[in-house]
């Protein structure tokens, strides 16, 4: 069984930040990415659209044998994640769960994610719940997703929308959890806008040690020396895929194949 | 027959600046609009899948037994409009053709559209044929569409990411056709930009004006004096699109059906 894949899906290529944790934490494994670029983005669809693709993502991926199921996209966890840890017989993680950990001693936190996570309401409920003396600020940066995956997350534009959303928190926080695996790309900007003294928290790499602590935990980590083999796919326009997955993983992707 | 209605499929709202013109035209005409929010943009979608979503729309539409169907929408038209127009029964009418008739006697032109239209290079190719001594440059505005669904058409970023398009395109134009449905709502923008002696060319009056005369040259046109009605269907999140809309129509609408 160790040797079965781990499986992550996202609406494009924001979670290939967290894959590219996975990869340096467990070299060994073999892994499954499917990139649902057909309804890409995420982020501005219904709670109900958002369910249904990610079932549809999950059985895809379950067809591969798939040990355990990484949803690294806050937008999918905010709405199926819970479901889908009821629903299927294998293991799985979301973004949600790692963030929050990293909170913990925050006094002043603004989380930052697509329309449909913020408008979830679940950052803000999780927080208020476990540390309830934080003062949480959620704001919707529903455009940093299209400048970051045209191309523009250097350009002036990029911090002109940054500081949109963004100035009416300066001088009120002292962290910014991101809440979307887009936004790493965007730190600069995102820092020239809020300062050098607001921590830009990345769920990322807790992510991949949680998936990695699970899999030890279960004896279920790949044994073999090799590095493991990784497949991606999309569910549209695989070349496109190819072509950016490279700013996410800086790796150059060999094949990307169709869904 | 005539009082069947005509139908118009868009990947979201940026259709409903022709709907507007059709209802001026045409105010005795039933109507049905459907807006393909589930796959929303088009823009960044692949060849095939657009064709996939377009003929699902045209079969969707064809239920109501249209008369007419306007795809009011280039990305679409760039990809299946000569599809649909051999496949359908009915007449298909695009916003390309109109668009194209608006060059005529242009000397030096842009076409401004999304990725999808720009690269189909239907327009540059339609453009050499008709009028060989026209200089056209294509130019791609991929987030143009996000900039505008998401509210920031006025904001300072929309002028800053309209530069950093056009103004390669500065003193090279007599004219810039707006071979999107939403950039009309970017005008200020898009003058403040390349000056006020570049003309904005938008298709869709006379692709309303066009609708009239084919439905007038085959009787077909609904005898009734009252309003049409018009109904509203989008494949995801109606409300949503409901309130964007009003910012089409300058209108607000009463209720959108799911699809």
């Amino acid at each position: 069984m160790s040797d079965q894949p781990i499986g992550f899906f996202d609406s494009g290529f924001g979670g290939l930040t967290v894959l590219r944790e996975v990869v340096r934490l467990l070299p060994s494994e073999n892994l499954i990415y499917l990139g649902d670029t057909a309804h890409l983005p995420y982020g501005n669809k219904s709670p109900e659209a958002i369910l249904e693709y990610s079932r549809e993502n999950a059985a895809f991926l379950l067809q591969f044998g798939i040990k355990m199921l990484i949803i690294p996209c806050h937008t999918a966890c905010s709405q199926a994640l819970e479901t889908l840890q009821k629903e299927l017989p294998i293991p799985v993680l979301g973004v949600i769960e790692p963030g929050l950990k990293l909170l913990k001693h925050k006094q002043k936190v603004a989380v930052l994610g697509t329309t449909r996570t913020i408008e979830s309401g679940i950052y803000q409920t999780e927080i208020s719940k476990r540390f309830p003396k934080t003062q949480v600020f959620a704001q919707a940066c529903p455009l940093f997703v299209p400048l970051i995956e045209e191309g523009y997350k250097d350009h002036c534009a990029a911090q002109s929308i940054a500081s949109a959303y963004l100035s009416p928190l300066i001088g009120k926080i002292d962290a910014a959890l991101l809440a979307c695996t887009h936004y790493p790309l965007l730190k600069p900007a995102l820092a020239a806008v809020l300062g050098p003294e607001v921590e830009l928290i990345e769920p990322a790499l807790r992510c991949a040690a949680d998936a990695k602590e699970q899999l030890q935990s279960t004896g279920r980590l790949n044994s073999q020396s090799s590095p493991g083999k990784i497949r991606f796919f999309a569910s549209d326009d695989p070349d496109k895929f190819a072509r950016h997955a490279k700013d996410f993983l800086q790796n150059k992707i060999e094949k990307v194949e169709k869904k």
